[in-house]
Formats: C-alpha cells, structure tokens, sequence
C-alpha cells in the first residue's frame, strides 16, 4: 500500500536529516510560525489585555480539546488542556482516589514512564493514609487487578520498548473489579486510533508534543468520561476551573464537566501554537496513519536485522502489540545514537541500552526506511560508533 | 522627577492606546517577536529534539529564574519557573504543611487573589486532616497569628484596591509564632523593590505576565529559601524535578535545592519569550521604578478626584501602602471601562465595582496620565458609559 496519508510538505523539516524521534518532539508544522507571530504581534502587541476576549483566549482551551477529542474517540467537551502530562497525571490520580475511598492501591507497571509513577509517589506521600503504589511487569498488570485497588494507572505504549497494553480488556477487568482506570496516552495520541468512548475509561492524559507535533513543552490534555465528569472533586482547584472565574468568589465552586479540570491561567503562544498543528488532522483516518507506521516499522525491523545483528529487537515482533515506534537493544546504543544523529538519522537513546526509533507516516515514506537503514548499516557494521566524539556529549530527550 | 527608566522604545505599543493595565497583562517587548520566531524556526525547526542540548532548552528554566532572582531580592538558583502561579501555589502550600505536620490552620486572607484561596481549599479537601483555612480582613492578619498557625499565605498586593501587606513585620510575626510564610508577589514583582533575602520568608510565588511583561500565561516561579530548600517535599514530584531526569528510574528522587520543584517538561517557547522579555530589566533600578509609579499615581488620583467626584479611591491614598495599582469604586464602574477602553484608556474592571488602573514607568509618563484623566472625566461627566454598547460586552482579564 502507498502512504496516502504523507503531507511531508505541512512540516518544516531539514533536508538533510531523517527524522525517525516524532514520538518523543514532533517536528514543527510551518502553519505554526504565522499563528505564532499572530497571536504576539496582533493579539498580545495590539489588542493587549482585551484578546482574552477578542481573540476569545478564554475558550482557547477548550477548542483545542474539541480538536483533539476526535482522534482518541471521545466526544466534544470531554477534554481540559493546559499544564503538563505531569499535572495532568496528578489531577486524574487525585480525583479517581476520591471516587474510591475506601480502597487503598493504585496499581500501575514497572515499564511505566517515569514521572507517572513519580506523580502518583508525591500524592501518595502527601496523602498520608497508607496509599499502596503497586507495580508489576506489564504483562502481570491484569492479574493484579483486585477488589483492593481503586485505580489502574497505566500508559497505553510503553516509551521504551514500544509494547502495547489492550485498553478494552484491562478497563473491562478493572471495572470488573469496580476500580477506576486512567490510560496515559502520550505515546499512542495522534500515533493510532483510540476509541476512548467505547473502552470506557473514566480518565485520559496525553502530551501534543510528541505525534501531534504541538512543539517543546505544548500543554497537556485530560479527559473525563462525559457521566461521571460532574462527579470530579478537583486537587488542583484552580481559578480557571471555577465555575464563574471573575466572579472573584472566595469560595471554589467548580465548573461544570471536564471545565473543572482546567488550572491557571492557559498558556496562551503555546497553546495557539497547538491549536494550529492539529489542523493538519482534519480529514486523517488514524486507520491510514496506523497502517501506514505498521508498514514503516515492519520494514524497519526487516532490514535492521538482516544488515546488523548486533542490535536486538526490545519490541514486540508482533505489529498488532507493538505502538508506533521500534526499539533495538544495543550495549552501546548510546554511542551509536550519537554517531546516527550525527549522520543525519535522529532517532533516540534511552537508558540503560535502548535505541528508539518512531516512525510517523505524516512525513515519512518507505525511501527515508531505506535511507536509515543504510545509515544504521554504515555506523553499526563499521564501528564508527567507537569515535571517541560519540562517547560523551549528553543526548536529553 | 522626569521618568529616568522610560524605555517605550523596547516595546510594542499601539500609538492609539493609554495603557494602565500591565499589572494584568504587560505589553509586548519588541525583541520577543524574534526570539520566538528564532526558537521556532532554527532550535524546534531545524535542531528538533537536539535543541533540548544544543539549544540549552533543559537549562531554560534556571536561566529564567536566575534572570527573575535580582528583581525580588533572591540569589541565583533559588527561583524554579514554569506552569502556572496556582500550581506554583499548590506546591509551596504543599510542600509548607508538610513542614509543621502538628498544626492545622492556613492564615490567608478575605482580600487575596481567589485562585490562591481555591487551591488552598482543594489541598486541604484531599488532605482530609482536619486543616482550616482562615480569611480575616487583611487588616486583621496580624493578629490572627498564633502557635495554630502552619502557614501564613499572603499576596502582598491586594489584586483589587492595590493594599500592600508589610512582607517584613508580617514575616517575623509568624516566625516568632513558629509558622511558614509563602509571599504570593503576582501584583509586586518588576513594580517596586522586593527584598526576599532579609524578609527571611520560606517561600514565595508569583506571575511573569503582569509587570515581567512575559506574555499572555506566561511561566510562574516560586522561590525557596536556600537554607531549607532541601528540606521541601514536593508533593508534585515531576519528572523534571528528579534528581537525574533521564536515568528514568522508577522511583522519585528529588534534585536538589530548588530544582526539585520544577515538574514537568517546560514550555520552551513560553519560556523563551519570557528570557527575552526579562532583559529589559538589565540596570534598571527598581527603586526609581518605584518612585516614578508613585509620582504617577499620585498625579493620576490628584486628576481623577478633581475631575470625577463620582469615582471613589479604592486604594490606600497613603502612596507608602499602596502598590503600583490605583482603584477606585464606581457603581458603573464596568460600563464605564468598556466606554474607557473603547476611547484608548485601557485598565480594567473587577467586581463588584473596581475600575483598576496600573502604572509601569517603563512605558507611561505623566504626558500619559493627563491624557488618560481627559478621556476618564469626558466618559464620567458626560456619562458616556450609558450607552447601550458599554453595557453589555463581556470584559474578562
């Protein structure tokens, strides 16, 4: 099948790099530098502090939920954004443990991304009341499921190895169990299709900086099952999720629905910025761009092994559990990162040994494969990896 | 006194405004626009995800905070920047209790900025300890401070009537009771000298986008003092705070100092635009800041009390306890900024009947302030307000 989904010209991409770290920062949409320069020179630089209405600043936030909603399949004001995944992890943790009251665990996985684990320790701690943060294996995650856990925290496609859980069957056995679930979407938002309405879990967190290409930092997202959103009890009550913000009460009366979960002030460039990388959504089927990354990471992995067998695959062989990235394990995959980024393929490293590698057909086709592999062939087969620049600059991603 | 720190020329200003409300949202530095075009186009553009070192995107954050730290009397490395000033709250608040685990009673009061009062009432809903939040009349702080007292909370602006709170009697007052001091600094920091260091205060928050001129939702800080910054529990444990981010270990380690409350990935080109914003406060001195604020308010209350005797001052006519805001009460008070606003005095509106007005020496001098009081007395005596279009746009800000 053809890549009929390749809009390579919407993005502002170097031509001298393959850009295979989609899934850790998008690449920058070139809609985006004019929406910028709008929202600073017109709106901030003319209309000043009355863009929050003519601008409509204060709805900001939600328009870009409303664009964002129907590529995880939930419905139109399901979605708060703003703030980071972080935050975003912290308010949904908070209100789910409220709805559980009487139970005491939250169980998540050891593969996990850090800092949805760290969240849940910091809340834990603070909490004071003998909350149980349990992590098993991913694949021992569904037996662990039992009537003494409130909440199942898990994210769909695990950063590093790229291995997918099954939300429908998890969320299924955790109701089951009468817990609440939470999918953090970070790594699959943009990358699949997600049908959150039909899974049935209560929460949903993702970040727009990775698949849905909303630049360094671009705010986070949070979702709550349109029934039981009324029934959220905020931690963070901010001013922005009261229900009449310039009423200046000093009671917190929270908004109605996920508004609720909006904080502070919304960060306005950024989410402009946001706002416009996702028009490049409009009219993509997810069963296009998921079937096009399947054949992309297929063909990946066919020539990676067959040119380097010193590179192991840490992802599933199988399409169907894997997400949209390729990880091979490689003792010195941190050099080898730095010699292929140097060499004008970007992909990235993360520790103790996995090479990690994304593959977003938006603006990507079989040839740039092709062209990577050759370059991963040139860099593995002949050592250059050894060059003594490769061993030390510090690769963050 | 001529205005010794007008520096109009750096910002981006309509010819056809009068602009008294920076103490909402500052003005666009001029330098900005390319900031942000440059972090856009050649670090997101062209670098990508090596921006995060080749641009010093990770090292972002300190750099802002260390460029904030001279403003408000703190040294280098004890401001962390980025979310929003309610999560900034929510942490100090967090990480405050946690410091006097035997006492109960948050002292707030019934004038600070409602976002700080909410989040103070989320936290202690889902601490489920028995703490309680008190809001006396800023005028009764003082005494309200007893050995009860965990923390004492304050915004040192009131945002309404401009009332300075004593940082430096109220700080020792609680410390001679034992208690925690957070100084909330939205409405103060960049309008007059702030001295943090010999306040001696534990912690301190506050917002870019008003006198900072950070753009609109722009990163907040909090500071810590140094000497227990080590001690401080985040209850927001992000990722960003750990002390080694990418050895993505499962359990959360804080980094030291003021590091560790840093929480999630930073928004680069928010912050960007704020680095930039902040070097126009290179050698400007703080205290003639101030003093021209002063001479500007005062001027202004001289006018608009000769001119509209309907206009009564909100503000403390004692220019020693008033910050760089000036308020007065007027029934039609919202009608009348929007008839304000829409002949080119922009300052804005709280309920129930607060017309605000902000005075930023950097880009308004006395010429200004004349012209403003023509255009206040034009729609007061000629009640210009009554007009049907002023009566009914919504003006949120």
């Amino acid at each position: 099948m053809a890549q009929p989904i390749l809009r390579k010209e919407l993005f502002d991409l170097p031509d001298d790099v393959i850009y295979l770290d989609g899934n850790s920062l998008g690449p920058l949409p070139t809609a985006a530098l004019k929406r910028a320069e709008n929202v600073m020179r017109r709106e901030w630089g003319v209309d000043l502090i009355r863009a929050w209405n003519t601008a409509d600043w204060m709805t900001l936030p939600q328009k870009v939920g409303d664009k964002i909603a129907p590529l995880i399949g939930a419905p139109a004001g399901s979605i708060a954004t703003g703030d980071t995944l972080s935050i975003k992890v912290f308010q949904a943790l908070g209100a789910a443990l409220k709805m559980r009251p009487d139970r005491r665990v939250i169980l998540s996985d050891n593969g996990n991304f850090p800092t949805d684990l760290y969240m849940a320790q910091g809340l834990v701690d603070a909490l004071d009341q003998d909350y149980e943060l349990k992590t098993p294996a991913p694949e021992d995650v569904i037996d662990a499921i039992d009537a003494s856990v409130a909440v199942v925290m898990l994210t769909h496609v695990d950063y590093r190895s790229g291995r997918l859980h099954d939300m429908s069957e998890i969320t299924k056995r955790a109701h089951d169990a009468g817990a609440i679930v939470i999918w953090d979407l970070a790594h699959s938002a943009g990358a699949m299709p997600i049908d959150l309405a039909k899974c049935h879990a209560e929460f949903a967190v993702g970040c727009t900086y990775k698949y849905l290409n909303g630049g360094p930092g671009s705010p986070a997202f949070i979702y709550v099952r349109p029934d039981i959103a009324d029934q959220v009890k905020p931690i963070l009550a901010g001013w922005m999720g009261h229900t009449a913000p310039f009423a200046m009460d000093s009671k917190y009366q929270p908004a109605s629905a996920t508004e609720r979960l909006r904080v502070g002030t919304p960060p306005i460039i950024q989410l402009s910025v946001l706002d416009t990388a996702l028009d490049i959504w409009t009219d993509v089927d997810l069963h296009q761009v998921r079937d096009a990354s399947i054949e992309l990471s297929e063909l990946f992995i066919q020539e990676v092994e067959a040119r380097c067998p010193q590179l192991k695959l840490a992802s599933p062989r199988n399409a169907d559990q894997r997400g949209s990235q390729v990880s091979f394990r490689f003792e010195q995959g941190y050099a080898a990162m730095q010699a292929l980024v140097d060499h004008g393929v970007i992909g990235d490293f993360r520790a103790p040994n996995i090479m990690r590698f994304g593959f977003t057909p938006m603006y990507l086709n079989k040839s740039d494969v092709l062209k990577a592999s050759d370059v991963i062939e040139d860099i593995i087969s002949n050592e250059i990896w050894k060059r003594p620049k490769y061993q030390t600059v510090s690769l963050v991603t």
